[in-house]
């Protein structure tokens, strides 16, 4: 028997706490697996090689009454997240042994698949309309990179960070050369690069000065820190802008609608800045009545919403690029499985003051 | 000589304030003009029919320093807005003697066109790119009724406030059937009728108890007052909605967010709430974070943003529609030259309790 440790959801964080390690968040040890012998049932087994840590996780951990874009983690049940897996065993067609997968799974060093555990409903088809999304992100077997670039590409750049930035900047963002694209927070770096390639300015804001240096190191034309700079004087000073990328929402949103310019558009694919706030205290937009008088349009998002339309763009697009050299990402390597609910709760409260996206390297094949 | 009366714009309200007759809005009868000789210089020259006043008027009397859609107005200078005009005498190629004309005019009882006075720019191509849209809506023939319709339909759901409803329809709102509608206030008879032509349940809203009975006779299935019930309590009863037609923002596009489906379509064509708001007092928005969680698609447009793409559908089909007794409408005529500075006044503050769409007559040919 192998030991396999997976990281379990102990208790519901209050809407506006953060997760905290031994108390939301535990390791639990004292499961084991028959790695030879697990029944698969029609399935396989994955070993989990890296692990993602990624604020869409904090969404699920919310009050189940409460409407959003996911399913809700079930207390005493495993986290769900994105990961990087290898195939150990196989009983179904188009999972091979040795196969890299990337996608939604249970996060515990082995897995039967397709997991069911922590999974709330099973059948798709039953879900509420607005669960329809991050779990229709099954794992699927990616290309093998054969030693050109690692793994943990797949959870940054090559992952839903970049397939979300792809897809904004496709499907809602349409910049053109010449224009001016703000860009809030997060880990944008996908945004920038193609922002740069469509020939836009970019503007971008970070939590941290590593973190604005590392905009700056991959095309950013303007970064600044919002702790230290405000977000309506700055973009008043370098705007106006004519899109905004949203990660954040609140205060950065309110400056992009007063600098941005008339049919300015704004793709909005997360609200960090009110992920752990109570309804009540939600931040008040000011700015909401120069929609109609600018013509903006907003658009609010997630991967899957666009899946359909550019996908195969995606992986038409974006390793090509990679080979040529025109995108770069930084991936920050956490070791160990045991680190992997402290690397979440760095991820959430932005604690990670170095610049580049956090994985949780758990085994290396 | 004929006396030639106009409504000067003799003053500049203070932001938050409602224009009044007297003060800042005056008639000025003291002009005169030579029907049969003034020169035309190449262009023609109208007489007004009737006079359409709109919450747009509104808006070019702010302070010119204030970015928005329009050009502002110039103080003692003519009030400029839509019309309906005929031709008297004319110089240039495409308007006869006799044509109806429907367009944007100055508001005095006869105009050498095309009107200079009280454009603050006669330069298309040197506008900011702000005010590329309501000078755009030069006077254009529209086709005599011959008595199967009134003139005035012109200025309701044959013009601007119809074509709004009807491009708006068809570039943003995009409804189908059985989906549900929320229109708010304004004079919004084309949104309900479009909707149930669409096959949408619509809900409306209104500020007097005479409107919601208009919403409802014109086909709305659902209609209140805003002044007696509660946006968002009426919304979470009888939604949820699938789309909103915000003509009022503030406290309504806040209600509809909250109730609003995943996916839902805002289409923002005006901000009634807060015209004559200060910036510092709009109306902050409590459920902007909700945008992203619903993957909201919010735009706001103004009538020549979708001339080009539906301007032509618009003339093949509202006529037809109106011919088949398919749209119906209600005009309020107020008789005068002399009252169209109080009509206006009343459509800023939407003083007139009863339904349908202030038009002025100023001349019957």
């Amino acid at each position: 028997m192998t030991s396999n440790a997976r990281v379990v959801f102990a208790k519901r964080p209050a809407s506006n706490e953060l997760p905290k390690v031994g108390e939301h968040l535990i390791i639990d040890k004292s499961r084991t697996i028959d790695l030879d012998h697990v029944p698969l049932n029609g399935g396989y087994l994955t070993k989990t090689l890296i692990l993602s840590p990624e604020p869409a996780i904090r969404e699920r951990m919310r009050d189940p009454s409460i409407t959003s874009y996911t399913t809700t983690l079930t207390v005493g049940g495993p986290i769900l997240g994105f990961a990087v897996v290898v195939v150990l065993r196989s009983e179904k067609e188009g999972f091979k042994v040795g196969d890299n997968l990337y996608g939604l799974t249970v996060w515990e060093e082995y897995t039967v698949q397709p997991y069911v555990e922590g999974r709330v409903n099973f059948k798709p088809e039953e879900w509420p309309p607005y669960t329809f999304d991050m779990d229709s992100l099954a794992l699927q077997v990616v290309p093998n990179p054969n030693g050109l670039y690692p793994l943990s590409k797949y959870t940054s750049i090559m992952g839903t960070p970049g397939l979300t930035a792809f897809v904004g900047m496709e499907g809602i963002i349409e910049g053109k050369e010449g224009d001016t694209l703000f860009v809030s927070s997060g880990d944008l770096l996908m945004v920038i690069q193609l922002g740069k390639l469509k020939g836009m300015k970019v503007i971008a804001s970070a939590g941290s000065d590593a973190k604005v240096e590392y905009m700056k190191s991959v095309g950013a034309d303007l970064a600044f820190n919002y702790k230290k700079e405000n977000y309506g004087e700055f973009l008043l000073k370098h705007g106006p802008i004519n899109a905004f990328w949203d990660n954040v929402g609140g205060e950065a949103l309110d400056a992009a609608l007063e600098s941005i310019t008339p049919y300015g558009k704004v793709a909005v694919c997360g609200t960090s800045a009110s992920d752990v706030t109570p309804t009540s205290e939600q931040y008040k937009l000011k700015n909401a009545y120069l929609i109609m008088k600018k013509r903006i349009k907003i658009q609010g998002f997630i991967v899957p919403d666009f899946i359909p339309q550019f996908m195969g763009k995606f992986f038409e697009t974006v390793p090509a690029l990679m080979a040529q050299g025109k995108l770069k990402s930084q991936e920050i390597e956490i070791e160990g499985f045991e680190n992997a609910p402290q690397a979440l709760v760095d991820t959430l409260c932005s604690g990670h003051e170095k610049a580049g996206t956090l994985v949780v390297v758990v085994a290396k094949e």
